[in-house]
């Protein structure tokens, strides 16, 4: 009786006990809930099934999930993953993002700039060796730089034997260390993309919300040596797609989730850390939003930017309503106080342990005095001080010039061997680098980093060098040739040579900057993120202790799977169905004049007559997402493809915290709406046939 | 010519001596620079000029200028000053700002609610009677407390005496004070108002910007016993109106300038009190242009706060770039340093006022301890914690019933008898109040106090009962009936009684709160305003003796006269005319698509072939005016009305701070402007008949 008790009480928490009823879950693939499936909705999950779902499905490396649904490579993503790709090839005249693309033919697919795909080979386990680096008693800074040490070695040597991308991911929050290899494809073209108006349908207004009626979809083709490569698996289009009630699989790549973290850790997320991003976000928001009413090419320029942001800002927002909510922290200190009980109460648990709570305490402590530092100039890529891609590019030629002179396992985690080539990718990039947006963003930056600090600080001075923020940035970003690719990889060629001695004023800014960026970075590692990763290191042990090994860790931007039901929800007393239909969004539309962002493209109207309107379009089900999920295929008993995942509604926003299935939904678009949508309004008959098999 | 040099360095200052060439000054009615404008311009401002020009002035309560355009009451105002009239009376179904107005008879002008005109009759300067009750060596605690009482007295005594509204201000920060005797006019109605599309053409990009296109105007009526009022002093209307070159003045009420800021006070507005308003500006931007976009009546709803909010954050934003700027900062410190040097140099100066800059910067240090608090809890209006206008009332109803209970002497400054008029007019305002947007604004600022206390302060904790801030403020919005207008009278009716009974949960929270609030505001008073008013009167009297009483104060939304030239500028190389016409208004519109916020009203199309464009439309001059005098009359030698301020250039924002003509700009609308749209567009004859007197 006990153990039940006690399961029930953790039936909301991110380590969760074996034998939960909710659909709650983001799992590892060598470790999967095969007995939960089993129980729960009699599902047998084979080795062959989920070998066949895990090589199916592709992490987008710009921040996305994805599926192989044809042999011949084609790969399926929402719009607002690809349109990364979409906004990077995209001219004033020619609009991919606005206006929708679809290739006629192969010769027709245009090639994405820096895209990278990464499909899941194999992972394995490798905590011992990472963890038996580290001795006992070591101080933070040691073991930090040992831990480092490690995993560089581990990365290089793995990548060496197997060709393949080897990532160290720390698993449970540091309980765990695993790496994941994986096939790495750069040569990524477009295939079809709708307009943004029908994939963004309702913009940011409907953004986060249900009932929905987004057509937000994309197609990709991956090649190889100049071909469209062969995959071997690939998810089969179902054409009635997903039925209320039926059970469903979501495999994507959910980016982070905060399950795991103590109470007190919640509260610094609460006062601290959600309302402090969130700042930043506003005054983004506002700065690009100023912009783009300026002029229409103005929009075009800042409209991946501003997109991601009120993205970001709308979810922010959702998790800290969560946080804010006195339900929701007094249910995760109960289940906190249960768990320390537990621990307590067992001498030799106690002892190895008991501590861990406090220990975080500590870290949070040491966070708040310097958080406002390492967030301007700290972190790995450009700090909050310097928002401007010529910045981030200097700083990284700086760093690759200081870093690649060290042995492997000295280096900064980003400049190792084993990553070089995906950081060469984005930093040979291509990409269109607007000037104006440029200096705009880096005005409004220097501007924070001077608010800060306050105009009379030393680096504050030093940055602007007697000049306003608005002169500074248009002198360095008027000055700087890092726009021209071959000047990045002269400088890269020349290494700490030609950086010493380049009068590029980003690269000087660069300089100056990198000794006060590492410093706060080191302090930062020490106080905070090695003491974290060691308590809860401690946490995940406990709970592997009581719980057994049936756990989940937090999401990491690695490949997971989630189950749950295609089901609706009720709110505020009214019955929400578990889909929408493409006639739905006729009257959605009309239900707000028509106007923008609720205004459907020309081709949709002219081609109403030809749809079937009550075909599915949009769908919730109860499965366990977050961020990072965008993309990801929705998949049935069978296998095949029956939705792909592209928002979740606002109630889902707490599961950053803790799952529930009361209100929180995944939403998805149906596969019998995309295939009806891409019949009748878009005659992509190309498309159609190889997503079917039938002409 | 030591004197001559000094007066060179102070060519900038606030205060500044007497022979500047600058067109610097908001010069009070009762101390104008008579022998400035006769040595510069040779021009002869006479008593009667001068009290003309003062009695056809119009201050508007809700925070703007306007002036008398007949003898039958009519003012003119800008749109964006009036529109807060126009939003009150409009509905989903009647949209006063959307569509635009004109009344074809007296019998159609409809009324506002709750406007409160001011005219001002005279000035009288109490600066002797207000100090002299304060004794030396006082405790700041009861110096504020006495002079308080010294005021709420003289302001009683002088509207017993004379029935006129009476205002005691404050001037040179705190080294002079001036009774300003108003007539007070509650009974305003509309006569005339254009679409907002053309009044407000270019919207918030083009506000703040030159070259400009806007017909921001509008017309009510002053009644007086429901019948118009005879308007002695009106400006005649030039249909010519002002030429390049020509020297005009400007009549208004600028609200807020800080040039006699310390720069140490400068400092702390750059680095503390600016960010900390853009930040609460850009979080409630963002809040309610997201309510906005989600619907047209949400829209409607928001749009004047919305607007507001808009103009603020860009105002604010140019004011930081000022502060931001080392270079102003550096002028600053000279313009101070020679000051100090020249009080230091002379033993009694010194004596008396040699540590005033001191004592400022020991105010800002407290204050920067507390302004988190007092920001949230201690204004005399809400707090920041607590955006609602239902929470307004609720806290405005509980202290006038305490403060009711006192004598006038030692009330709060708002609750004395002289003010209490123009509080009801508010407190009993048949404004709408709409429910949607009281939850929003209101959940948004509690969630604020949330992230700025921490959500474990007790406070917090008493204020929020357990829920969450969006579930806390729908249940209050959805259970106060202080919506409904009888029920505020009747609990003010009911005094302390009926206030401690109150079930009403916006009068509780109050009541709450109103303890904590007093607090937080009398340690503000005590520790920041008292002492500084006490320094900066100081600083004023060392000028006043260093320099002589040629001085013009810091702006209090109080009655000045600024004059200049109309003259255009010359911005990064380029020449900028002076004025625009008509016609170029529908150039501006095509070159950004004819889109909103550049889509001209339907009618403005229709009629273009009436118009002839060269007429002059909007125009700039070096006349020193800041936000407040929206809706100025500008006036000719002959105080005729040759335009009308409703904006300044974005480089007019560091006026704020300090007088520069080389790039600030006042921008107003030209007077043949307007009646070429008047007769041409909108053949509103009967306007035309009374602005010309001609049919």
């Amino acid at each position: 009786m006990k153990f039940r008790q006690i399961v029930a009480l953790f039936a909301a928490s991110a380590i969760c006990a074996p034998l939960l009823q909710a659909d709650e879950g983001m799992w590892l693939f060598n470790n999967p809930p095969v007995k939960l499936l089993q129980e729960k909705y009699h599902f047998q999950a084979t080795p062959a099934w989920l070998e066949h779902v895990q090589k199916s499905s592709v992490r987008f490396n710009s921040g996305g999930s994805g599926s192989f649904v044809s042999a011949d490579g084609l790969v399926m993503t929402n719009h607002h993953v690809g349109a990364d790709c979409l906004a990077k090839i995209s001219t004033k005249e020619k609009d991919y993002v606005a206006k929708g693309f679809e290739a006629k033919s192969a010769a027709e697919e245009p090639k994405c700039v820096d895209l990278e795909l990464n499909v899941l080979m194999s992972i394995e386990d490798v905590t011992a060796r990472v963890n038996g680096a580290i001795q006992p008693g070591m101080e933070p800074a040691a073991a930090e730089s040992t831990r480092r040490a490690e995993i560089n070695n581990i990365e290089k040597e793995s990548r060496d034997k197997t060709g393949l991308r080897s990532d160290v991911v720390p698993l449970y929050n540091g309980g765990q260390y695993h790496i994941y290899y994986y096939k790495r494809y750069t040569d990524v073209r477009l295939v079809f993309a709708p307009q943004k108006a029908i994939a963004f349908f309702g913009g940011d207004p409907d953004n986060f919300e249900y009932p929905r009626y987004d057509l937000d979809i994309c197609f990709f083709r991956v090649y190889e040596n100049d071909k469209p490569v062969h995959a071997d698996n690939y998810l089969k289009w179902s054409a009635t797609g997903a039925s209320e009630g039926d059970l469903i699989f979501v495999s994507g790549h959910p980016g982070r989730t905060e399950r795991l973290d103590t109470v007190a850790h919640l509260r610094y997320l609460r006062d601290y850390a959600v309302p402090g991003t969130l700042n930043l976000l506003r005054r983004r928001e506002v700065v690009l939003q100023n912009f783009s009413d300026r002029s229409v090419e103005n929009a075009r320029r800042a409209e991946r930017a501003l997109f991601g942001i009120k993205n970001s800002r709308k979810a922010y927002l959702g998790m800290l309503g969560g946080l804010q909510d006195p339900a929701i922290i007094s249910r995760k200190m109960q289940d906190e106080q249960e768990l320390r009980d537990l621990v307590n109460r067992d001498a030799k648990l106690k002892q190895a342990y008991g501590d861990a709570w406090d220990d975080i305490s500590a870290t949070l402590k040491a966070s708040i005095k310097i958080r406002d530092e390492y967030n301007l100039f700290g972190p790995a890529r450009r700090g909050q001080a310097f928002n401007s891609d010529l910045f981030d590019i200097a700083l990284r030629l700086v760093r690759l010039a200081q870093e690649s002179a060290k042995p492997n396992s000295e280096r900064l985690r980003e400049y190792s061997e084993a990553g070089l080539d995906s950081l060469k990718l984005q930093l040979f990039s291509d990409a269109p680098i607007y000037e104006d947006l440029e200096i705009l963003q880096l005005a409004d930056s220097l501007g924070m980093m001077t608010e800060v600090l306050g105009g009379d600080n030393a680096i504050v001075q030093s940055v602007l060098a007697g000049k306003s923020p608005r002169d500074r940035a248009a002198e360095m970003v008027h000055g700087s040739g890092l726009k021209d690719v071959a000047v990045r990889k002269r400088l890269a060629d020349g290494g700490a040579a030609a950086i010493n001695e380049s009068k590029d004023p980003m690269i000087q800014l660069a300089r100056l900057i990198d000794p006060e960026s590492r410093r706060i970075r080191q302090t930062f590692e020490q106080q905070v993120d090695e003491p974290q990763r060691q308590a809860y290191g401690k946490i995940a042990n406990a709970k592997f202790a009581i719980f057994g090994s049936s756990l989940y860790p937090d999401a990491t931007f690695t490949l997971r799977l989630a189950f749950g039901e295609a089901k609706g929800f009720t709110e505020a007393g009214q019955k929400i169905s578990w889909d929408t239909t493409l006639g739905g969004t006729y009257e959605h539309a009309a239900e707000h004049g028509n106007k923008d962002p609720f205004e459907l493209p020309k081709i949709w109207n002219e081609r109403k007559a030809r749809l079937k309107l009550s075909t599915p379009f949009n769908f919730v089900s109860t499965a366990d997402i977050i961020g990072g999920n965008s993309g990801s295929p929705v998949i049935n008993r069978d296998g095949e493809l029956v939705g792909i995942i592209f928002d979740g509604n606002i109630e889902s926003l707490v599961l950053d915290y803790i799952y529930t299935d009361q209100l929180s939904r995944a939403v998805a678009v149906h596969s019998a709406g995309i295939l009806e949508a891409l019949r009748k309004v878009y005659s992509a008959d190309r498309l159609v046939t190889e997503l079917t098999g039938k002409k």
